[in-house]
């Protein structure tokens, strides 16, 4: 097993990382147990997972996070203590207060993910065993090593770093991910954590996470699969020393134009590592009257499974695609839609362009652009998928046992 | 080639039929072109694709059956006629033009549906050429070349005859259907046609076709792709001489429960046959407030890629289902939900069963039926689909080109 080696390109000023095998995962010894430590209370903001199912983790989350305060989450992969009723509370709660313990904060003040396997209870045990070990290898530079302990079945770490200029002094925003199947609109068997040394007002922190979330991991999808343990969190400890940031900030714009980029780029990289995929796809609809017109419309050709397989068989077959933009539930003017494959024009008001090359070479890029104008208005969104292979199958037909 | 044989076991008073090779299927022989046409005008009913972009078939077709009368269908396999502009609609009426005046029939009674690749225009020279022999052709024992004639991808055709008794006579009521992929719920390149002798009255048909659908072919899934050109026609000619059904007849809900059998038959079939299926999946969701809800979370079940994967790989894996159940946008109680596998339950009150055998023999049988207890409410409702399998993959990727 490679070891991640202690990496000081990801540091962020007051907060510390551990991550170490507690032996969650049975057959590896891979590390599975995870923490991110800040020396400071911070403020903190969250989004979680839509599902009325939720796993014990996400419900504890949800709870606490109601004080908009927090210092550390610990994570573990492997096991995602969902629908293991009353004892998988009992359980979350239990590992929030060992490591509050470890750490000498308040338990209120940590807050736990799992993800994994549905319907088994928590290894506790080994948990318990784990955490103070974990609490003890808290470092300013294994950022890098909890990227790669939260991972399952995907097949490389998440991990970003940001530098921005907030009133003169320059301020940090490092963030995680995590997720490559059960990845659907609103999220996933995605966890993401973001980290900040940036003063920021409760208030315009939620803003902006939400406003972020909408526009990267909530315009991603890899299945069309819906998670019980979604999880985005951001922690903001202010150890910059900057003059709070607030709604009417002028730097307000510039934190919430940093965290969107960071996090469009995650969800890109959660695209890119999809479940078994050749290619990184992104849908763009322009022309909509509504901004959720062209959501929709972009959805319905991203989770569509005739357009996934037809780009990895290099198939330029774009009835598909009109056929989704046709079942989206939105009103359309079939006469007056393009669509482009790159910057080839192969669908010119409706029907097929007699000037484009619609050869297989049109899909062979490992990144495609899908383009849809409507014509109808001037709004637009974009979604982030990949296509969808044999081996999507095979690892999803095998996961479990 | 197999040349399919006059079959007399399908033979329904005053229908005749043809299929024979127009070569719109560019690279085999096989026949394309069929008609189905009773000697007599009928009573029709058909239930269309609601996909906004509706091939011009599908378009001439919705604006025909206004009248409720018919006495002729051609279909062609091997391209859609969608996405061809003004041009498609008037090769799609030229169609029933030369079929009419070859008929020697009034053009408004003749019908025509398209299925196969979309946004080509119709090899229109072959079609006007054929016609004339697909209506030389028409005999009383060859429905079963029209099933075999209207297949894409499908690796049998679909065909089912069955006899009912009618106020002492006996009526008979035959269907075919096709479609393998781009199967969603509400209808997919699914077409389907069922032909009867018995008299019935225009609403009486209407209903009785609508309820049908709304149980069968709007309850099947395969991939998640509604297609351009779904359509269900039936043809009543009325030709066994019973007194015409009403809606108040009490032979109303023998007609009824015979047209939903056929269909849910022909619906199962196409499940089967879904594009490299391995397994026919029915999901039963019971104890729903209303029977929408049930409908819905029926649907999520069985269009998640996850749970067919699982079933393909016979994983046991229910957290698939569980999390299906939560993401379908229905109110539930997760601590009330049981979950069957065949006869075994796996979930009970929404956690783990300990006296399960959650062993991968669960899933291994050829047909699986998981039922879904919400403990709600006293409504229900079914779905049919199949697993995923790489098999889907390849075929799709491969399609078109």
């Amino acid at each position: 097993m490679k070891e991640i080696p202690l990496n000081k390109k990801y540091f962020i000023p007051g907060f510390k990382f551990s991550a170490i095998p507690a032996g969650i995962k049975k057959r590896s010894k891979k590390p599975d147990l995870s923490i991110i430590y800040s020396e400071k209370p911070s403020t903190v903001a969250g989004v979680f997972t839509t599902n009325k199912i939720k796993a014990a983790p996400v419900k504890l989350d949800i709870k606490r996070i109601k004080s908009n305060k927090g210092q550390a989450i610990i994570i573990n992969s492997g096991n995602a203590n969902a629908c293991t009723g009353e004892k998988g509370f009992i359980d979350a709660e239990e590992i929030t207060t060992l490591t509050a313990n470890e750490l000498n904060i308040s338990k209120e003040l940590v807050y736990v993910s799992s993800t994994g396997i549905i319907g088994r209870p928590l290894p506790m045990a080994k948990i318990r065993k784990a955490i103070p070990e974990a609490v003890n290898n808290l470092s300013p530079y294994s950022l890098e090593k909890v990227a790669n302990a939260i991972m399952t079945t995907d097949t490389f770490p998440k991990i970003l770093i940001r530098k921005i200029n907030i009133g003169g002094k320059t301020g940090t925003i490092a963030g995680i991910a995590k997720g490559s199947g059960m990845i659907s609109p609103n999220m996933a068997t995605m966890l993401s954590y973001i980290v900040t040394d940036i003063y920021i007002s409760t208030n315009a922190l939620k803003h902006a996470l939400t406003n972020a979330a909408r526009t990267s991991f909530n315009r991603l999808v890899v299945d069309n699969d819906m998670s019980t343990n979604d999880t985005l969190m951001i922690m903001a400890n202010g150890m910059l020393g900057n003059k709070s940031i607030t709604l009417q900030s002028p730097q307000y714009k510039v934190f919430e134009n940093a965290l969107n980029g960071l996090s469009r780029e995650l969800a890109k990289m959660i695209a890119i590592d999809g479940e078994g995929a050749t290619k990184f796809i992104e849908i763009i609809v322009t022309g909509a009257k509504k901004e959720a017109d062209a959501e929709k419309i972009a959805r319905a050709i991203a989770t569509s499974m005739l357009v996934k397989t037809a780009i990895y068989g290099n198939d330029p077959n774009w009835g598909r695609i009109i056929a989704a933009i046709g079942y989206a539930g939105v009103e359309i003017a079939e006469n007056k839609i393009s669509i482009f494959i790159n910057n080839c024009q192969i669908v010119i008001n409706g029907v097929s362009n007699p000037k484009a090359r619609t050869s297989r070479s049109l899909f062979a890029d490992k990144e495609i652009t899908i383009t849809v104008d409507l014509r109808l208005g001037n709004k637009s969104a974009d979604f982030f998928t990949c296509d969808l292979t044999e081996k999507y199958i095979k690892i999803n037909a095998e996961y479990s046992t």
